[in-house]
């Protein structure tokens, strides 16, 4: 780590450039980002060119995953900048030398990402148990070439890294449901989290204002609930988007929030409530499952079935939250509701929502493929989940409370997901990965500074934490602006999430780092915005 | 506007359609944003087609604005969705008669933006005493052709518009200073400024941060303070921004702030004061202009002179904000610059600033082309800018203070330009177009309602108030978010000082024709974002 911090000094110059701002031009040279675990720059640079630069992938050179990264990175991803050959670099070889076989399904939880690379002058290897830490390694690898502005060509930085991630779990939450997201802008997504190593797509793919995922078992949902023929996600598309993340090494787990946020899926006959304004007319639109109804369940059984059968994912999220924002009118107005609780004997509506819980588990238990249920946060404060039950916090105004949710749900043996301090959908002015915006929640900024590991609990409980997601809710994103309201700030969350803690404490040495990787995603196609004030990268980004 | 109330009365409902939010579909169909002056809408839509579509436009045919705007119009602007053609479809005929001659130089204050249009299902004539003013009309005869999901055709509505702005001045003003734009970044806003029937670019071109000013005579300046080769505006790019305003009745009048924010400029040599810190020592970066230096003025004098004979827009903008903020650094703690006060018998700070207004308004005024002086607020507040100079206000935490500034302003016989509602840079979630966001200044939302009218004065007064001008801020903001950012917050703008204010004063109201308007120009491919919660558009943004 000496190199490393000697050579980034050289970047980030003690005094600040302007009035406390920093410099325009603070990038480092073959920064990494993530930070790898294990880090040693070597002392030279090395000249290379698009021209010379040969990949041997050894024995799973025909490996799909191989393949396809492999071109992805020799023909875009190593030498994005618009720069001359140089006529005088000399080949240059990288060998990727993997122990496991090539995976046919898709990545799982439990996956093995880790990788060395040792970069010399004369050559490269890059060396991973399983196909996936290749794919982690080749980014690594690109992320050491950089653009050479006296000499306005391609150098390669030498290095030995040992790199791993610290938490398994690390995503982007997308919402299709208040805004479509075509497949295109969600492949772009994709890209750029395999760029900072994130592994999980959490797809939440519909809500209360639409259905845009066509089931073959129940067209009818979203013929009706999608918001146009146009508005859909057919299976064959659904497959395409799987297929093409698990090329990246990016698991796609899918959520069907239930039973609240259901009003597009109205047109399952008696699916849902009636709901009831306070002079008892229904005039409000449904948004809760109806318990009550034994058909609904059934319908819930085929209707998973189908979501396991398409997304191969082992994790299934099954929302469950915000049910309290239309139990007034859907369930406690709801003449039909109280006669079924008398006759459950449930004397509250708590009670109910167990009741809807249980029958939720009995039915995903039962589908022909076993999965991981998630659920989101209120399910574990009111409700009671079985163990096995992984707990997706997104509560909690303060960091102490927020470590207090996560304390307590580890303390009860759950498995959690913390997105509680990542909601990157709430955009406000200036630098919110690192500094705290005021007039907002202590939870609504600072990102790179929230670890979730910051509670008091045993190294049991540490254990059950397997990552966040970065979540980016719908109300106000769609094609025309996710992508640079997305980065670089769900950077921030992808470093914290696979980096070494005590080498990533502090945002502004990390930010020249952070500043070459805007800029090469930049030079890569991607809208990278600007997150701390004025700056410039070598080459702008071009339509 | 019966009829047109009539018929935003079907797309608009009365009841909210989710739990108080806006039904994701109420766009307007042939809706025109923004709002005409006098728009009668007939009783029958007629299927278009883009085969069968025929402009004619007489006396002005030959005319360079006319021909590349019928072009545009015809091949991209009147037909963007993926329709198939209407076989069925007769032709349609558009007859352009204007009055005036075919300008040769750019649009200036003054220029005469009026039409006149008649629909009917047989044919349509579009009237203008000056070109401008049928390039205003051919936008408008645009947004009434419309996407008929049923029929999957185009429609045209049949109509009777008599129109003209409000205001002189409806303008954007963009930063070149803090983040370089591309030339296609700039003249993509062009289009959608167009589009949004604005009329004046405020190009803020250098500041403290980079100078990518190309000038010819003094090339050192971009050479050292542009962020790099090929972070500058060579006179040819300039001219090629000018002349992409022009086409599209748009002024483009440049700003170069002195004597503060003027850190890039450094390379020119005794231009700035040097900068101390509370020990005395120049630490800090230059940032003021030395007044004590005669030189400075004959710089200035040559400097503006190429500025002048490259931008052929009568505004002028000189700058003259936030002096205050580098006053102690670089002025109070200045030793030369205490000795030049003592010898002109300057007692204190503020009279050297009205020293240095003056001689920058006698710079100004001896330059071989005449120009209208436009400064910043704190020159008027603080200083004693002539007369005849425009000021263009910025602050305001408050549409009261607001109202008082213009009050003053226009009291002392100015003319002003107002931008303190309008700082479309500050971020921050929501709709913050017409809803109050809360924990920000009252200035700082519901853009559609704030009124440069809206203070007490004479009639007099009110013919001083020329425009506003929505700033976006270039210190968070580059190439990668600058149209998602402005777009269409800005349109609110744009009705603001387009439309009556009688028949503009419900943003509620108005909103499915802003949805039409954001559908149509993602058609077009801009990146108009959501702003009212979950929607959708016929054909979503596609990169």
């Amino acid at each position: 780590m000496r190199e490393l911090l000697l050579l980034l000094s050289i970047a980030l110059p003690s005094q600040a450039w302007f009035y406390g701002r920093a410099r325009p031009d603070a990038w480092t040279q073959g920064g990494v980002w993530p930070l790898p675990q294990y880090l040693e720059y070597g002392k030279v640079n090395r000249t290379v060119s698009p021209q010379k630069m040969f990949v041997n992938a050894g024995s799973l050179e025909d490996c799909d995953i191989v393949q396809d990264n492999v071109r992805g990175y020799v023909e875009r991803w190593f030498f994005p900048f618009p720069v001359a050959a140089d006529p005088s670099a000399s080949p240059y070889h990288l060998s990727i030398r993997v122990g496991g076989e090539c995976p046919s399904g898709a990545p799982q939880q439990g996956m093995n990402e880790s990788y060395s690379l040792k970069v010399s002058s004369e050559k490269a290897v890059l060396e991973a148990p399983e196909v996936w830490g290749a794919i982690r390694g080749l980014e690594t690898f690109s992320q050491l070439i950089f653009f050479d502005e006296q000499e306005n060509t391609y150098k390669l930085r030498t290095v030995l890294i040992d790199d791993w991630p610290r938490f398994s779990v690390r995503g982007i939450m997308i919402d299709t449901g208040r805004h479509y997201l075509s497949v295109k802008t969600i492949k772009r997504q994709l890209d750029i989290m395999a760029a900072n190593k994130l592994n999980v797509l959490h797809w939440h793919v519909v809500d209360s204002e639409s259905f845009p995922y066509e089931s073959m078992r129940f067209p009818h949902l979203s013929k009706k609930g999608a918001y146009s023929p146009r508005h859909v996600y057919t299976r064959a598309m659904v497959e395409d988007i799987i297929e093409y993340a698990r090329m990246r090494a990016i698991r796609v787990m899918p959520e069907f929030d239930t039973p609240g946020h259901t009003s597009s899926w109205n047109v399952q006959t008696g699916l849902l409530t009636e709901c009831f304004d306070e002079n008892g007319d229904n005039t409000h639109l449904p948004n809760l499952i109806d318990p009550s109804n034994e058909d609904n369940f059934k319908f819930l059984a085929e209707f998973f079935e189908e979501v396991v059968s398409t997304f191969p994912e082992k994790f299934l999220h099954l929302g469950g939250d915000e049910i309290s924002d239309y139990l007034e009118e859907c369930w406690k107005r709801n003449k039909k509701i109280h006669k079924f609780m008398r006759q459950e004997g449930l004397v509250n509506t708590t009670q109910l929502e167990d009741y809807y819980f249980k029958k939720l588990e009995n039915v995903t238990s039962g589908l022909h493929e076993k999965r991981d249920r998630v659920f989101w946060q209120e399910v574990f404060d009111l409700n009671k989940p079985s163990e096995s039950s992984i707990i997706h916090l997104w509560k909690g105004n303060s960091f102490a409370e927020l470590a207090e949710n996560i304390r307590q749900a580890t303390m009860k043996g759950h498995r959690v997901i913390v997105s509680s301090c990542w909601y990157l959908n709430y955009v406000k002015y200036g630098t919110d990965w690192k500094t705290y915006a005021s007039g907002t929640a202590e939870t609504n900024s600072r990102y790179y500074y929230c670890d979730p590991h910051d509670f008091l609990g045993t190294r049991e409980q540490k254990r059950l934490v397997l990552g966040g997601i970065a979540a980016m809710w719908g109300e106000m994103i769609d094609n025309t602006n996710i992508e640079a309201v997305l980065w670089p700030r769900a950077s921030a969350v992808a470093e914290r999430l696979w980096s070494r803690r005590e080498s990533t404490s502090d945002a502004d040495a990390a930010w020249p780092r952070l500043h070459e990787l805007r800029c090469r995603m930049v030079s890569r196609g991607y809208r990278f915005a600007p997150t701390n004030w004025p700056d410039y990268c070598p080459f702008e980004f071009s339509d």
